[in-house]
């Protein structure tokens, strides 16, 4: 099998694990879980394997210092800085013009936990090799409850390895999550993507030509600094933002889907932490009533309680399924059901 | 009817609210509810009325400084300096033995809340109208729930304004005080008497005689600066402590009870301090779901939450009873039920 090239999207800015992530510190830089960042498990996971060649980042001049300080440690990893955000697409699409045709792209995000890396390296190995034959591939996340935040993949035939794609579904309310996961035939979409470089490249410019265009240009026209590449802003800032999943993998039949059962979370607020700090090595299960604790903290009576701060003592009694959070002068307490909500306090939103 | 003498205790360190009262800033310094500390509030219901003499505080030199301060815009403040503290029976026999005779005292402790002001002027009009007929008066609080931290008082026979006591009862077990609160005639004690000083001296020699004897030595042996006080204490060293329902109330047959109703707390923990805060004016009705907030806070999806902090933003979302306290650089976060547990945390004991 050929090499895989890791393609890693740094980009975005979340507010939902404020005030532990901050506008100019975001959430893949930071040792959510574990001592390693989000970002520098993505790369390790993808490294020190020679399944595996170097990886390219795709991140935005904001988050360069961290990428740079945080991917020192991988060797021959190339860094495309986009001139702006434009959504997965245009990123994918970047790193897919500067490899070579036949070279078989992972794209995976670096903001979520993987709790097996086992299962993800054979989940991976298998959607490289689906890939090879210009399929164009998602991983497919077992999905454990009915999140209404994911988009949902149907799958249809089997092919070795996996499912052709029967259909691509965004965020669904509530009631069609729960029929989704009775179901049984639907995964969360990850946003983790195996595809062919010129098999990218090729259903780009069939879907959406104008991208395909305007990225090429922007590749053609940038300027490279050793390990960066700064494609051209002028051409860049004509396409239009749009994501993989709308551009490409919705259009396309050659879809596949490959399901992973590996301790995934997208660590997408404080309960999905507290969820993936309490579950075991594998990811698996939680144990039930227990707390995750960073720093000087002291709980009594306390059961499924994270508490974390960055140097004030914290105490508390009594108390089931919330979260504690002292960072930088900022102090947040939420229940988990309410943590979707703390991107929309003023102090997540005034940073 | 003669005036009454007010006589103000100032001993005792709480740490069950911590960490907003410390060592060094006990709870009755601190401006809990309203704007007025709890001492400043104690010293003002006796006072700005001819039916009040100047009052008389008992205080320990640690807490000296705040009680001089805060007793400032009080004229005619006497302080005794109690050497050490000794609980209340030798606390209330100096101010006794300091005062004439004939003099009415009231003695307050200055750490409760009352609602109610008008409400206990007249209780305290009543118990001084029974003490100048000495008899050893205990207002009695209408009790809202079975409270096993407090001591209850059984009523016997009316008098004039009030009851013979019955029985005192010390602290309870969880069904006793259900059925005393079923009873309908037992009262909480919260430590606020009226006594003649000649009689309660007298009841002190009767029952306790050695302590009588060592107070009026200390007393005697004294020094005075000013509106000070400074008990000899080498005599005062000697006395055994004691409280004065053990010392005279338990034993005499001339104690009486007058009840009110004035919307008494003894702040005794941050659930207690919530409820106090979220009380109407009168102190007698919560309202149902009502937050209680000082400082930077900002509650989403909130009822019933205590938040307070000293500076850093506090940001609290979907919960219910629960206080958040930010102080000196420690985070409280506790239920309400929990809050009887503070005083054991690490951060309450090693201040």
């Amino acid at each position: 099998m050929a090499a895989i090239h890791p393609v890693v999207l740094s980009g975005g800015n979340g507010t939902r694990l404020w005030p532990r992530s901050r506008k100019t510190m975001p959430k893949p830089f930071l040792p959510l879980v574990g001592e390693r960042t989000l970002f520098e498990a993505t790369l390790g996971r993808c490294a020190g394997d020679d399944r595996f060649a170097s990886a390219t980042i795709v991140t935005g001049a904001a988050h360069l210092a961290h990428v740079q300080a945080q991917a020192a440690a991988f060797p021959g990893t190339q860094v495309i800085v986009e001139p702006e955000g434009k959504n997965t697409a245009p990123a994918i699409a970047l790193a897919a013009a500067r490899l070579p045709e036949e070279a078989i792209m992972l794209v995976c995000p670096s903001d979520h936990h993987i709790a097996d890396t086992t299962a993800f390296t054979r989940a991976a190995c298998v959607a490289a090799t689906l890939a090879g034959e210009d399929w164009l591939v998602a991983l497919g996340i077992a999905p454990t409850h009915p999140e209404t935040g994911y988009g949902y993949i149907l799958r249809g035939d089997p092919i070795p390895g996996g499912f052709a794609v029967q259909r691509f579904v965004e965020k669904p309310d509530s009631a069609t999550a729960r029929a989704f996961l009775a179901n049984g035939n639907y995964s969360w979409n990850g946003g983790i993507f195996a595809f062919r470089a010129g098999a990218f490249l090729a259903a780009l410019e069939r879907y959406r030509p104008e991208m395909a265009a305007l990225v090429r240009r922007s590749v053609d026209g940038g300027r490279s600094e050793g390990a960066l590449l700064f494609p051209d802003a002028d051409s860049f800032a004509e396409i239009a933002e749009e994501s993989v999943d709308y551009a490409v993998m919705e259009e396309t039949d050659r879809a596949a889907v490959v399901p992973a059962v590996m301790g995934w979370s997208d660590i997408g607020n404080w309960h999905a932490l507290r969820d993936a700090r309490i579950s075991g090595a594998a990811g698996l299960g939680l144990e039930d009533g227990a707390n995750a604790v960073i720093g000087n903290v002291e709980l009594v009576d306390c059961r499924g309680v994270l508490a974390e701060t960055d140097g004030p003592r914290v105490s508390v009694i009594g108390l089931e399924d919330i979260a504690v959070v002292v960072d930088g002068g900022e102090v947040l307490v939420t229940s988990m059901s309410g943590a979707q909500k703390v991107g929309k306090l003023t102090g997540a939103t005034s940073q």
